[in-house]
């Protein structure tokens, strides 16, 4: 038995310790020559993208892998095996997040520069990204090779990414530069971008990977993809009204949707309520990096009341998502549904 | 049966129809939410950068299935997968040539501007990168899913890819801006930066394809991935010989490998050869953009005969490798083998 039944605070600490076997497996893959220099490059890469973010995704692999096991306790090995795919999903992130730095040229991440603005890494950031792709069905070999559900790991990996990837691509080709062009958005393309760019990777994939450690086949679970994708965009209306209405001590930054020109859910639901004057008010203010123009913006989303709006969404997703996860047979994957539920209903950060 | 045993041109145009079969394939794929923009903007990006190259790779693989099915002749269907499978090295290579040239900075590209550089698009080439990589698991799902070497093809491609990625990082992390240092360079390193960032993509990648199709365990050629790699470092060392001494009409293009800097076999040899004098003209000329730098680099290398130590490695390379084919107990696997010996042994181009 493992010490999964002990604190957050332990739990964390094992799946950090996962983290180290893994890099070091990674360091010493058999299939590579390597040198001195390139371990030392893809260490330091490593710990400066991978481990730094909040981890919610990879610990969910081990929460919900324990709810499906109805609490029974797991062994060692299969708190080793969950975090490794948990771990595979914060490198899937970590994968996305340092390319999409180099695509919006972001500044910072996680509190310290994007990894393509440290000294002498630049571009070679690509390639970095690229690695810590190839890492993840390096470290689906090494430990699943074996196991019956290894061919569904990498289809459900592969998958993922692929509506990931083209999530990120109607998001980009939507807002590409110099055709800041607000009648292009609406809350069905709001809802597309998100549910591939966000959904899938973030909610339906640690899920995902539970039930496959779990012995179950996927395409049985189609319910509990759709309630899965629909927190997630849930998930996501909440980032984009946090951005906003937020508090940046509680969220740890001062969003900039409106400067950026975002296809925001309030932008989104901004346009679908407002009369031709308020109208005209987003189309001249909205994307232009200057707090008067912001202010303009923020104005005409109080005079629609977008708090009350986005409340009301608010308790009407969680109407509906209780409902779906209640109508599910197994009490197992109603925990698994309502824990991730829980952690983020009216969430403040 | 197919018209495979027709002429090359015949080859080509089917090899080309099976393109025009998967990208619709992947146009539609219903993993994704198709807009009419998106779907637009994907055709234009895979017929940009998937289609245009020599298709060296793509092609060998029909070839290499069909040598090992001693020439019986293929079904439309055997051509088909055989055919799939060439277009998913073709997408591999175009994925790692349009994130390249935004590493590189390049400009053209196959006698076109670099993907990047065309208008609007930008750094959502990096997307666009990762887009091209992940049709490869769409194709092999589609097409392959059922095969009992499906997983195979799956570890196959993505150790592949690991590997080429790791090549890439030697070659980029040798090659930092700012830290143009030639004693860094020796003969190990660039065996080692042609071995992965060329030759398992481009040399054993396409015959081991063809062997799965075939229903071979790779495990048990593990000698004619060794053949392939040793071709591969040989094709490459061509490469960096062609560079500087090839003739632009016929390659395509005026080599800079001197003035980019690059570990290119001719200055790790002539390191190897000259004499203190010599060594210091390099390390003062090698790596500037300016046409009297360059010639004192090339005095030097005409100075140490490399024409004629290239002339000596291609005919001792040849000897090796034909030995090492001939070694091999299947007749068919030498054929394949031979082929592609055959289709680069003095290549001027």
């Amino acid at each position: 038995m493992s010490n999964l039944n002990g604190s957050t605070a332990d739990l964390r600490s094992v799946f950090l310790g996962v983290y180290s076997s893994l890099k070091s497996e990674l360091l010493n893959d058999p299939a590579f020559e390597w040198t001195e220099g390139s371990r030392q490059w893809v260490e330091r890469m490593l710990d400066y993208n991978v481990p730094g973010g909040k981890l919610n995704r990879g610990l969910s692999v081990i929460d919900s892998y324990n709810l499906l096991k109805d609490r029974k306790g797991l062994t060692e090995e299969e708190v080793f095996l969950a975090s490794a795919l948990g771990w595979c999903i914060e490198w899937l992130q970590a994968y996305f997040l340092v390319l999409d730095d180099i695509m919006d040229n972001s500044h910072t991440r996680r509190g310290q520069p994007c990894w393509f603005r440290v000294p002498k890494v630049g571009m070679i950031a690509v390639n970095d990204g690229i690695l810590l792709r190839n890492h993840i069905p390096r470290i689906l070999k090494k430990h699943f090779r074996e196991k019956p559900y290894y061919v569904d790991l990498l289809d459900l990996f592969n998958e993922v990414e692929f509506q990931t990837a083209s999530g990120q691509m109607i998001d980009l080709i939507t807002t590409i530069e110099g055709e800041k062009d607000l009648t292009k958005y609406s809350l069905p393309l709001h809802r597309r971008i998100v549910q591939y760019k966000t959904a899938y990777y973030s909610f339906y994939l640690p899920v995902a990977c539970a039930l496959l450690m779990a012995g179950e086949n996927l395409d049985k679970h189609v319910p509990v993809k759709d309630v899965l994708i629909d927190m997630g965009i849930y998930f996501q209306v909440q980032d984009d009204y946090l951005d906003c209405f937020g508090e940046p001590e509680k969220i740890g930054k001062i969003g900039t949707d409106i400067e950026d020109f975002k296809c925001s859910w309030l932008v989104v639901k901004a346009l679908e309520l407002c009369n031709e004057e308020q109208k005209k008010i987003l189309h001249e203010h909205y994307g232009k990096d200057d707090p008067a123009h912001v202010a303009k913006v923020k104005a005409v989303y109080n005079e629609l009341n977008l708090q009350g709006v986005f409340a009301e969404y608010e308790s009407q997703s969680y109407e509906r998502l209780t409902n779906a996860i209640e109508a599910h047979p197994s009490k197992a994957v109603q925990a698994v549904l309502k824990s991730f539920l829980g952690k983020i209903y009216k969430r403040q950060k």
